[in-house]
């Protein structure tokens, strides 16, 4: 199954800042080993100065098509002919297809959310979710919850540059979904603690608690942690963040971000490859959660 | 030896086309195992239009440099920021190397070529050379040719658009080294017969041959092959040009471009890597002659 790397070999990947520890150059190249195909997936250090040029090389290079993680995601919009639904209502894509010289963004981390959830063993259609942050993750977890089934989102975000954005986002959502989704300052702390105390999940889309900072949690009051809490992070590098350490110790039930990236990997691929990912043993080789 | 593609991983490849047929991602991935080196080659499909776009993406990309082949030698001196001195005299580029950001465009051809004469059995310092083309492979040749010490060589180019260029370079070679060139016509009948006569070494620097052409011939008067001329090609697909079938049967010495293209990757992997491709190896696995 190993092969041989030629002329015919189309290059995919990952355009990011930084990526030289990212997973998914040997989940890809696992997968397209163990079905034969004739791809590699090798990551690039790009961030938004760069990004630009980089994907009209890759254009000009006629790659099958590429990841976005972070700081790429939203800017990407601007470089593709055509978006998926889901990516144009997030403003987020992850994942870049070419067609004969026609990129069309996609974003899978919502559904790559999404599935992580059902793998943990919890359902959380109909149910009130409490989402932090508003970037591009959070926004594909939004976006997808919303249109899946999730019946209220209360999102808390900072008041950055990107807080009108996540406004706009928010109103579409109630337009377009039968979600009920509400944006507040996550300075409240006190609307904060109370949307918590009504909600199924608590959901980290931030970068807070991501290594090197891996002291930083961004929940202050434990008591928001009651044992029939579903808490999860869309981080997997720690595996367990301070957060879900924290959750964990009152008894909530934790998921980290491990098999969101494996999930939105998988779609990537077969978007890309038009085949399944052989999801078992991508786990067990690269995504085992001890 | 062999190893995982990771984030870590540096891309090297090829521009131009066509390319999904080239032995160059065989031999340059090989050797990257065999030495447990983190790199892959690809080649992709670029041409005079898309070169510039291509080169500025894999620059944002930070690889570690590329390789040119037909159409692409020649442009590809606009897009460097630096020029080794046989790429400049010959106005042509095959390996580009990139130390953070900063392009450096090199020729390898004439050296591969060069180092092809001497694996064939030949010694051809101080003797005269006649050479069929003007293109980025034959400006390669002459160069290298002239610099290592080839007395006189007679250029014939038919006069198309680049023949200026090819005047130039004459000039250049002319008055740079102690080498004595001409440039000529290549309608010229008489004029060729008479060089070849005083030659000890005629070489096809041209594409005249070359798969699927394999019908053609550049030298259409059978009396010039005198049993102690040798005859070079520089192309390599078909193995036997019909150039130098017909060369055999009247008792010369011939080589085909197989060993160029070997040896003109070599520096190429050395420029990129540091280190010495594994010739032999590679040798046995993709270049066996036979």
């Amino acid at each position: 199954m190993l092969q041989e790397i030629t002329g015919h070999t189309r290059l995919t990947g990952l355009l990011g800042s930084p990526v030289a520890h990212s997973i998914s150059p040997m989940m890809h190249n696992e997968a397209f080993r163990q079905l034969g195909l004739d791809y590699v997936y090798l990551a690039f250090d790009v961030n938004t100065k760069s990004l630009k040029t980089a994907v009209e090389g890759l254009k000009a290079l006629n790659v099958r098509g590429f990841n976005l993680t972070m700081p790429n995601k939203n800017l990407m919009c601007e470089y593709v002919d055509k978006l998926s639904i889901a990516a144009e209502i997030s403003g987020a894509i992850n994942t870049v297809v070419n067609e004969n010289g026609v990129l069309t963004g996609h974003t899978t981390d919502g559904t790559g959310y999404m599935q992580a959830v059902q793998d943990a063993g919890h359902s959380i259609i109909g149910e009130k979710m409490t989402l932090l942050g508003a970037g591009g993750a959070a926004s594909s977890v939004l976006v997808q919850a919303a249109l899946d089934g999730v019946s209220e989102i209360d999102v808390f975000s900072i008041r950055d540059q990107f807080f009108p954005r996540a406004e706009e986002l928010v109103d579409t959502i109630n337009k377009k979904t039968s979600c009920k989704c509400s944006l507040y300052d996550f300075e409240d702390g006190s609307i904060l603690k109370k949307s918590i105390s009504e909600s199924a999940i608590l959901t980290n889309g931030t970068s807070v608690g991501m290594s090197p900072n891996t002291e930083a949690c961004i929940i202050k009051d434990m008591d928001v942690f009651r044992s029939d809490l579903i808490v999860s992070d869309v981080i997997y590098n720690p595996r367990e963040t301070k957060l879900l350490r924290l959750a964990k110790e009152r008894g909530c039930s934790v998921f980290n971000g491990l098999y969101m990236l494996l999930y939105q990997g998988a779609e990537a691929f077969k978007i890309w490859t038009g085949q399944d990912m052989p999801i078992d043993l991508i786990k067990e080789k690269y995504f085992s959660v001890s």
